[in-house]
């Protein structure tokens, strides 16, 4: 089992930034996230778009911010449980809590923070019969670790920058990769339509549309795909069929987990900690409500923080945190490194 | 008379960040602050030290998040009254307000938002008889705009980086700079101490140590002043006594302008919006208090943030704000300028 004092719920910035103020009060973190890779929407849906309302930042692009979050956060060494969703929640006698995932993975902590933004994100799936199936057996909604592709025959369904960019990235890994959308007009970045015009033109992508992906066939795993051009049905022989159709974001099973829920996001008491109806449960960022809410990053950053301080009280109840500024007081890693400003000297001149 | 729609106090991040998300909402802001440079506490008390916990950044130099913060709010054309201190507020009956500030300068706005921090900074004044006399007739406790100093004999006095690093600086403004400290040892950063040493050398800056001013003589302005060298008195001619003995903040007048004060600090509505128990005034910042307050630079950003929605409301009763992205909804200046995200493409590929 793994153990830790905070659990996380949710990599996204809100998540990431609270390792660090945990870290500074001398807490251990470990983050359960459904997607393959930390930043939660930042890199899941915008990584290479500028965000202009980060303080300090006159523009920075999500997908840095979110490398500098874990650039910031690295001396603190959370531990990750990624590609895996938090399902059930169990909340001991003592007051500590055993989460555990889809995949069976239990996680024991003495809080909770449900950073889970707007919920784990599910792909919409193309109406196709037997789809469900292949779930798993050749069919794939995310690329979760590309190297599953490596030398193999893929499909790619869709006309926007997922399709677009995974097309690009896997015509390097794959041994063919082939782009179907139903229309002719992509809708993407103007470099993603650009590269994916030249990797065409070099033979790297195989292009087919106006197209749709109509019936998959394989015994216990895809080995074909139907696809209708205009009425006129092709099968093309694959290994992988991944539809990139976009995705919507569910709150999920966490919504069961007896916690107070308006507007598909979380109750909490935004006049202290941050914290649930249920007793060392909090809720930070996109995932929470309270009159004025706001769903923005800088505004989960200060969550995340004042969350942290209510955790310490918490696990030591008496003991008085006096704040410490990183400026004067450094930063002292778990890794055993220490960051700190240069002291003063105190020195004659002759 | 300065009008606008919401009226800082105070130009430390806090107060500069408003003024970002306030024309985010095309609310224009004006600032007073009683230093001659903005930035609060990261521009007077440590500009060249390291802060390692504003998210998104493992390590920023106080100095270049002002200037950062700057940047980031330029194309908001905020208005400056630097080096007065607010002192009286007037509410008039529709309720807007009036501030005047030490030198009779007054601002009228529809919301006040106070972001003095710890307040305004105090020198600390050596303990000379005569000293208020000469107070802005040749005596500064602070360097407002280093001009005054051209080609005049100046003396400074103190042991820390602000008489180290002004005397490094002022030693290429001025005729003549004399540095004296009542001890051989100064207290500062490296480089400044050997910078010092390095300019002693080559007679840019005349160091006597252990000394101590003692006396200022001038008929209507300082003519001159009296050191005690270990017993041994000297008289040298000067233009400026510059005492640089470190600063104390003080609330000050806002202290007196019926808010509810609690530990130093303004007392607000954490639970909304951050609003005093005057309708209409704010607190944000470090000059705020509330259950579970932390004085950190992250919390005053989404003090701010909650803040100017609250304006924005209180501003256009009735009309429904949406939150909009910076990602997606762009940034309109107020000078005209866009910021804006590259936009998708719709593109056929051939
Ligand atoms: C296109 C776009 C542009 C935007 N632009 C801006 C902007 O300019 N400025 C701004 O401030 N904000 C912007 N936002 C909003 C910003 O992205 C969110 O406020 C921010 O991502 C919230 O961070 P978070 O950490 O709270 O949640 P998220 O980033 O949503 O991360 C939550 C994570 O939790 C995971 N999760 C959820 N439930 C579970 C579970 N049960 N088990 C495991 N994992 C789970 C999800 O997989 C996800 O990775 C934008 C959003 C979008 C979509
Ligand atoms: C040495 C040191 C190290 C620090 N390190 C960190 C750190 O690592 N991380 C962190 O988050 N925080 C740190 N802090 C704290 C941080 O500097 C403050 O939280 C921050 O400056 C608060 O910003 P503010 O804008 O609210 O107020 P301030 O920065 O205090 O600015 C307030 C401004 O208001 C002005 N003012 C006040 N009253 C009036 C008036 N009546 N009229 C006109 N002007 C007025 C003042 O002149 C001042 O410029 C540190 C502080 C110090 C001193």
């Amino acid at each position: 089992m793994i153990e830790t004092d905070i659990l996380i719920i949710g990599a996204g910035p809100t998540g990431l930034f609270a390792v660090f103020e945990a870290g500074l009060l001398q807490l251990k973190c470990h983050i359960i996230d459904a997607l393959p890779q930390p930043g939660g929407q930042l890199a899941e849906l915008y990584p290479k778009k500028p965000i202009f309302d980060i303080p300090g930042y006159p523009e920075v692009l999500a997908g840095d911010l979110v490398n500098n979050l874990m650039e910031q956060i690295k001396q603190f060494q959370p531990g990750f449980t990624l590609a895996e969703t938090a399902e059930t929640i169990d909340k001991l006698d003592d007051g500590t809590f055993i989460v555990t995932t889809n995949k069976g993975t239990k996680h024991y902590a003495k809080a909770v923070a449900i950073a889970g933004g707007l919920g784990t994100f599910e792909p919409r799936k193309p109406a196709l019969e037997n789809i469900s199936f292949y779930e798993e057996k050749g069919v794939e909604y995310f690329v979760k670790d590309p190297e599953l592709f490596r030398d193999k025959d893929i499909v790619i369904a869709g006309g926007g920058d997922s399709a677009l960019d995974w097309s690009i990235f896997l015509s390097n890994v794959a041994k063919t990769v082939t782009l179907v959308h139903r229309r002719n007009e992509f809708r993407g970045a103007l470099d993603s339509v650009e590269k994916v015009q030249e990797l065409k033109k070099l033979g790297k992508i195989n292009l087919i549309t106006p197209a749709e992906v109509v019936a998959i066939q394989g015994v216990d795993h895809v080995e074909s795909i139907t696809l209708d051009k205009n009425g006129e049905q092709e099968t093309i022989k694959t290994d992988y069929f991944i539809p990139l159709f976009g995705l919507t974001p569910k709150l999920g099973a966490i919504a069961n987990w007896g916690l107070e829920i308006e507007k598909n996001a979380i109750k909490v008491n935004n006049a202290l900690d941050y914290q649930t109806n249920i007793d060392g449960i909090y809720a930070i960022g996109d995932v929470n409500i309270y009159p004025g809410k706001l769903k923005l990053i800088l505004c989960g950053f200060h969550e995340a923080t004042l969350m942290c301080q209510s955790v310490h009280n918490r696990i030591n109840p008496g003991k008085k945190y006096v704040l410490k500024y990183t400026t004067v007081s450094g930063v002292d890693g778990f890794d055993g490194t220490r960051k700190e400003a240069e002291k003063a000297v105190v020195k004659s001149i002759d």
